[in-house]
Parts: C-alpha cells; sequence; structure tokens
C-alpha cells in the first residue's frame, strides 16, 4: 500500500464535490457580500443558504451560527465572548482538565485578569463528573466548557447530564464539538448546550473554516471587532469559499452520517481487537464504549509515541500521538496524565482517527505491519529489556 | 460592456497562477503542518516559503509574518496584542479619526476596560499632522495606529514623518496597510513602523487571508490562544491553502508592481479629469497628489451615493461608497465627515478602486454611462432642483 492515512482528527482532504462547489466563488463570483449591487448581494445570499446547512447539522437556526476561521477561533469566541458580555454576573469559569489547548489557553488568559478558573478531573476513562461539576459552580461561574469528545482519547462526554446540572444552576455551557460534529450525529437541543464549536477540517470541509453556534439572543463580546459581518460578531470580509465549502461539506455530512458511522466503528473495532490481539502490553486509552465510532488509541509500553508514529509513516502510515497541535510542544500528554496514565507507559501513545474514505483492507495493512514495528522498537528500547528480563 | 468592476478595494478576484498554486493544498498536500510525519513537514515547509514571500512584500523577515484570516482579524491583533502585552507601560492608545472600522472598534474595546483612547483629527484632505500626534502622546501611551491609506478616500498617510515621532518618544506604531500592500510598494524599514497589517484580498489573494507584521523580539498577547501555531502567536489549524494563495499573490505582486502602479495611475487620472470634466458640482474626496494610484473619489452634489451604486451597476458598472465594510451600516461616513464634508454633499460619496486587469475602454465606457446616470438622478433630485431654481 503506498498511503494509510489514519489521522483524520489532524487533518481530512477537502472532499471533490466541497471543492467543484467552492471553485466558483474565487473566480467569477468574488465580489464583497457586503456590497449593495446584485454581484454582492448574491454572494451574501449564497453564503446565508451556507449559514442554513451549518445550522441544520446540528439542529440550529441559520441566524445562531457565526463563521469562523477555525475550530480554536470558535472556541476563543465562546470562551472571551461569554466572559467579557456577562461579566457583571461573575468571574468564574469551569472547564474540564482535558479541553484542546484554545478552550484551556482562553481560560487562561482570564487568570492574569480578575477572573478564576476551575478544571474539573475527569475519571480514568478521561470522563466528567456531573456531580463534581454541581460542587464547583459558584454564583460567580459565567461559563462551563467541556469538550464533546475528546480527539485524544476518543471518549464522548456526557453533554446531555452536564447541562442539566447547568441548567439546574442557571450557568451558561459551551461544548468544543471539534471532534464530533460531521463525525457522529450532534443536535444543540438534545445536548442542550448555548455554545457550541465545530470546524470543517474534521469532516472535508477546507483548512480555515470553523462556527460558533451561540443560542439565539444570547450576548457575547466579538473577537475580532469590524464592520456589519455576521451581525456584528465577527469583523472581516468573509472567507467565501471557505464556507461555502463548510456548507456543501455540512450537506453532504447529514447525507451520509449513519452508513459513515456504522463503517467508522467497523473499522475501528478491527484495529482495537486486532492490535490488542497481536501485540502485547498495549492500552486503550479512552472509554471503551463511550468513544467515538473512528477513533482507536493506545499506549505501547516501552516505546515513544513519535518514534512509532515515523516509523510507521515509513511504511506509509499515518498515525498521530496526542493531540495535533500539542504534539511538538510537550513530551507528555497533559490528557494522559489527566486520566492518570503513568508517565512512562504515556510515552508510548498513539492516536487512530478515521473517515469514510478508509477501507478493510487499509486496516488489514495496519495490522500486519503494526507489530514488527512495535517490535523493532522494543528490541532497542532499554525500558523494554528491563522488563522482559524481570 | 458586459461588466466594468471598479471595486477592488472591497474584494479582487483570485488570480489563475494563485488558485492554480492553492488547488494540491485542498487534495494530495492536505496533512497538518504541526504533525511529524514527512506529509505533514512537507506541507509546514510549504508554508513557511510562503512565509518569506509575504515578508519579501514589505521588507520584512519572515519569522515576524503572523498569518491571519484577515486584515480585521490582523488589525485586532495588533491593537489588542500590543495593549494587553503592554499594560504595565500605560493604558493609553491613539488611533487617526479615519481609521477603518477593525482598529476603530478594537480600541474603542478598551474604552470599556480602564484604557483611554485619543482619536487624532485630520485635515480636509484627510491627512494626520505628526505635531498634533506629538502634543497627544503621553507617558501612558502603549500604541499609536494610523492606517497607511485610507479606502475611501484614498488619501497616504505620512507614515516615516509619523514614526519619526513615535520614534522620539518611545512609542510602538501600527499601521493597517490593507489599501496599500500590493498596490504600492511598501517597506516597513521605510515606514518606520513596529506592526503592519495587509490583506490577501487586496492584491489577487483569496478571501480569509491575511497577515500582520510585528517587529522581531515584540511583545504581543496572542488573539486566539490555541496550539504552537503561528510560534505560539495565533492558534488553530493554519488555513495553508490560502496561505499558499497569499503567497503566491505576493510574489507576482513583487514582481508587478512598478507596471501596475503606473497603469493605475494612469487610469485613475482619466477618471479624475474625465468626471471633473463632464459633471458639474462634484468634489474630489482626499488628497489630489498623495493618493493610491489606483485610487478616484467623489462626492457628486444632491443625489445619494446608494442610488448611484444602483443605477451605475444596472450598466454593469461596479463602485462603491463609503467603505465596503461600513456600507449597510451607517448612511453618513465618518471619513468624510472628519474631513469636514457637509452632511448633505456626504450623501453623494462614489469610490472607484482600480486593479491592474482594468483598461482603457473600461474607463471609457464609465466616462460615457457616468454623466447621464447622474443627470437622471438629479432630475429627481428635490435638493437639485432646489439648487438650481435658486
Amino acid at each position: 500500500m503506498e498511503q494509510v492515512y489514519l489521522d483524520h482528527a489532524s487533518a481530512t482532504p477537502v472532499r471533490k464535490a466541497v471543492l467543484e462547489a467552492m471553485l466558483p466563488y474565487f473566480g467569477e463570483r468574488f465580489a464583497n457580500p457586503s456590497t449593495v449591487y446584485d454581484m454582492g448581494s448574491k454572494v451574501k445570499q449564497a453564503m446565508e443558504e451556507q449559514r442554513e446547512k451549518v445550522a441544520g447539522l446540528i439542529g440550529a437556526k441559520g441566524k445562531e451560527i457565526i463563521f469562523t476561521s477555525s475550530g480554536a477561533e470558535a472556541n476563543n469566541l465562546a470562551i472571551k465572548g461569554v466572559a467579557l458580555a456577562h461579566r457583571k454576573k461573575g468571574n468564574h469559569i469551569i472547564i474540564s482538565s482535558i479541553e484542546h489547548h484554545s478552550v484551556l489557553n482562553a481560560a487562561r488568559f482570564f487568570e492574569r485578569m480578575d477572573y478564576e478558573v476551575t478544571f474539573l478531573p475527569v475519571d480514568a476513562f478521561g470522563m466528567v463528573n456531573p456531580e463534581q461539576l454541581r460542587e464547583a459552580i459558584r454564583k460567580e461561574t459565567v461559563l462551563v466548557s467541556v469538550m464533546h469528545a475528546n480527539n485524544e482519547i476518543g471518549t464522548i462526554e456526557p453533554i446531555p447530564e452536564i447541562s442539566a446540572v447547568c441548567k439546574e444552576k442557571g450557568v451558561l455551557l459551551h461544548t468544543d464539538a471539534v471532534a464530533t460534529v460531521g463525525n457522529i450525529a450532534v443536535n444543540v437541543d438534545d445536548l442542550g448546550v448555548d455554545l457550541l464549536t465545530l470546524s470543517g477540517v474534521s469532516f472535508g470541509a477546507p483548512k480555515g473554516t470553523g462556527a460558533l453556534y451561540f443560542r439565539g439572543g444570547l450576548r457575547l463580546m466579538p473577537l475580532i471587532q469590524g464592520g456589519i459581518q455576521e451581525s456584528g460578531r465577527r469583523g472581516g470580509t468573509e472567507n467565501i469559499p471557505g464556507i461555502i465549502g463548510l456548507g456543501k461539506a455540512a450537506e453532504l455530512a447529514v447525507e451520509e452520517l449513519p452508513a459513515n458511522m456504522k463503517h467508522a466503528r467497523e473499522l475501528r473495532d478491527r484495529i482495537i481487537s486486532g492490535i490488542r490481539k497481536r501485540v502485547e502490553q498495549v492500552k486503550l486509552t479512552g472509554h471503551p464504549e463511550n468513544r467515538l465510532p473512528g477513533h482507536a488509541s493506545f499506549c505501547v509500553a516501552a516505546i515513544e509515541g513519535e518514534a512509532l508514529i515515523f516509523m510507521l509513516s515509513r511504511e506509509g502510515i499515518y498515525a498521530n500521538t496526542g493531540s495535533a497541535c500539542a504534539s511538538k510542544a510537550l513530551k507528555t500528554s497533559p490528557v494522559l496524565v489527566a486520566i492518570g496514565t503513568e508517565a512512562a507507559l504515556a510515552q508510548g501513545s498513539i492516536v487512530f482517527t478515521l473517515a469514510p474514505n478508509n477501507n478493510a483492507d487499509e486496516i488489514s495493512y495496519l495490522l500486519e505491519k503494526f507489530p514488527p514495528v512495535v517490535e523493532r522498537l522494543r528490541a532497542m528500547s532499554p525500558i523494554w529489556k528491563e522488563q522482559t528480563a524481570a
């Protein structure tokens, strides 16, 4: 096999139909949607159609969608936008301890101001406990942010239960759904969230696209201040080709979701059982059932994740270790630390994330190549020698 | 003529060579540049090459460029990033009174906090007076922001003189160069600026692209917090196809700039002299000489700019009134008010902005269609009837 790409949480190729939908908007349909003439108003209309499509993917209304340049921007807009606009209510923010860097660092930004941030612990599977959240909420709490699913360990958080606590306490709830939207069914009402982040990169839309859902009427301070774009909530000329691509990818995701989920789950289960059968001392990370259908993550004892990634890539297999953003910045994953993985084992983190275009042959190829690669690395590992000698 | 597009300050079509450079990065070269394997590191390398090209367009170094999603984002990053990172020095910001909404509203954001903002007046041509700036600077001043050129009236500000004052006083200087970069020669050292905003939409790169230049070592609080992208100064997966497009457009702009400027200046001068000759009671707005080569702007007495735009668009001519972002939000342009235009005359604002692909035939067509359109509108104007009767 030439190339088996199993790192779809880091990036997905833009789908053909998505790129085709975008192309006219680089050329003939290039006008600025804020202009008053027909060339511009037609572009504006096309943009509003995409807003409906993106809203449709998560059971929201078009007017509740703000287009952004990434999931990270949407997360920053959610945290900072709410914290700044609701300062009069209070100065306390609660996030889980396994949030993406964009949520984590946006929250930490407020620690330098007169805000306080509580980091909720998670259990060994990476699950937030709604009862612990209830205890953490104070009268000054303005926002709770818990991700819908974690990209590194695949665990899906109990957002409806978390929402019930937030509603009872009258606190706004944001969820970073970058890992779920486009991959599993997501409905803002079923989840009971007030704000939700999604990213186009997760489901075949181009890089540079994302959106924030905010429940109608919710007050939000813009992150990028400017003109009247996005109803005054996000300034700057809109990335029209990107938005067209995001809309098209959303439309396709809605149609294909049930079949894609089934397909991903089958391949994932083959990876999990296959690797467990073929390699000793390998631990599945994250929740065994409550996890993303296309997500298989492990810690492999006595080797380093980066070396494993590198050796696999020489066989044409592309996977990840830790989250894409943290991969170069940190040696030990904070997510693996939060679920109580011992430091040595956490070094051997590997993450496979699937997309609909992956197939059974690719998984067979992975299962064929993975054990000898692990064996070769362990043969060079002093830790492994020590363990096996004992 | 089918279509004469003279609103390039609002949007430019993506150039063929630019789109061709981008296309592989939607498909085969889709990997995330933050990943550790070769697929990703090749994308990272391509991105860094574009950084050098964009830096080359403004005489900067690659490491001084932060890619953003728009000029508006870069303006927000500059204002907020400096104000927050240099709070210990002081809490006073100075901007000109004709800045783009993204600078204006980012500065106003700080008025709600414990900062003060001074708005520098401009003269009848829209020029900032460096001596007035000197008087406005205090020991608490952390940042001065004056745009390089104004999109609505075409005036080029005396940035080197403004820089001399800032350097003397030890204050950081930012310039919003969205209207100039790609259209005239811009060099950060000649200008003497510490931060500079540019936008891809100004010169044939796709929407969703922009950059902030920041002088090496300058402290800056990120606007979008996240991972290690952009050396920790802007989180979120990079918009790789957009960045490739921005780099290609920058490369082409460097090559073609002298010829393009000459061409634009010739067409502009034909518009200015032609309209002045053919239409009575029309006032050129902005500076008569110190203006963008491709920019002609007027106030036409006794009619409304929006009606004029609409009537011209029915003849296939596309122009603007006021700035693109403000066009739907405000009736009277704050820029025209700042240069002392009387309110009634300011209603008749019209702005033509040229690109290299405009030609002499298009200008002839404009000069043929413009006078009868004005005549028709004035025939319906009670103000005009009153004036001509008197």
